[in-house]
């Protein structure tokens, strides 16, 4: 079991039955969030970046939303119902938009083939924690 | 003229019809993030501070959610329409609730009674921003 | 290998000899902005939570110090390294006097014992890493 | 008197004498991360960008030390002193480092120029207030 793990069973506010889901989700925000800040800065390093500009900016979009998106996830306590769902859209949109742009590089770039296959995991995991806020 | 009306002016990419509605929704959400920071913190330091809880808890969230949309418009470049409509509901309303929390406590607390004016302010700037992006 | 790992890997200024210390840096900080996280909100959802306010302040700002500090060597492309080595040097200090508060609660609280272990990792990792950059 | 100013005087804890120097420190860290957030996304936008690489680098760094330095000075209550002093030398640094870089294309690029100008400002402001803090 991982410390996030941990630390949310140590929480005085138990997860209610979504819990499994929010977990996944904050694993998957915190990790798109670190994977997409390599990325920008594997693009900057590439030798022929000028057509990765698009994707760089995407890149440093996508992993501010989600290191928000995972820590509001991350703090259990009750909370403003709606505000975290339409964060969770706007990361799951970010994430959908980054990993296109990243896929259009995967075959030329190993980071943006990894990058591209974590966001859409990340942009998952979000959708179904709004299926699992909206009932 | 602010540094970041000068920074904006000096962008290569200039603003569009919207770019007056953007520059306001850039500095209310940079201010707001400020406040709501500043708010966290005087409530933990309220002498009876255990019924300032939740907003403790919306003004950290509050917090995050301003400051990560700040820096999305401080990036005028193109960037994903959808995203950043998401990200401009998920500020707004969290603002509103924060706002209203705060609110409650406004007759005791200077420190929430700004922090509420500030939060109704914020709002308002991201729906007007809403407003330019979705004609 | 984690995602981290093969995003460093793929990267195309590859990490020096420090390599394998710089990726431990990484990890430990995120991990511990994310149990700090978690520990803040813990605390605050305690009934009496009143003695914890030192905790939650220094876990708040811990939080932020190691999301900086982890992000910064997400980015491996050459850097100013004194800037580095000041932010490892408050990312360690940060890490001891947060994970020496959470300490103090450990015997009753789950999540202060576990998030003063993941703070006393990270200041580690922190401390070698400064070993690492300063010869 | 802007909101920062408001909210500190209303802050439960006041200021010592060393108010008006870390509200200084304060506005400054803010200005200088959203004015390097806003450099950092015009040098990419500009035509010929390869060469401002290590100062896209440089602003993205600087902007988000700056802000983690200035958010934890907008938490006035008491804190671990030596952690604030690495971090303010950290940022002092950084503000360094990305100051001389835009300075050298301050000549051509507007957003360079005001970006060396805010960078050089945030400095001072934060080596005076680790005057203020060791005595």
């Amino acid at each position: 079991m991982g410390h996030i793990e941990k630390m949310l069973r140590a929480h005085p506010e138990p997860a209610g039955s979504d819990g499994d889901t929010a977990l996944a989700c904050i694993k998957a925000c915190f990790e798109c969030a670190e994977v997409c800040t390599v990325c920008a800065d594997a693009c900057l390093a590439e030798p022929d970046m000028q057509h990765l500009v698009t994707c760089i900016r995407l890149n440093l979009d996508c992993a501010d939303i989600c290191a928000v998106t995972g820590r509001l996830f991350a703090r259990p306590s009750p909370r403003d119902a709606e505000t975290l769902q339409h964060q969770l859209e706007a990361c799951a949109r970010s994430c959908r938009s980054c990993g296109d742009e990243c896929q259009k590089h995967a075959a030329q770039m190993a980071h943006c083939r990894i990058c591209a296959e974590v966001c859409v995991r990340c942009a998952e995991a979000c959708e179904r924690m709004i299926g699992a806020l909206v009932p």
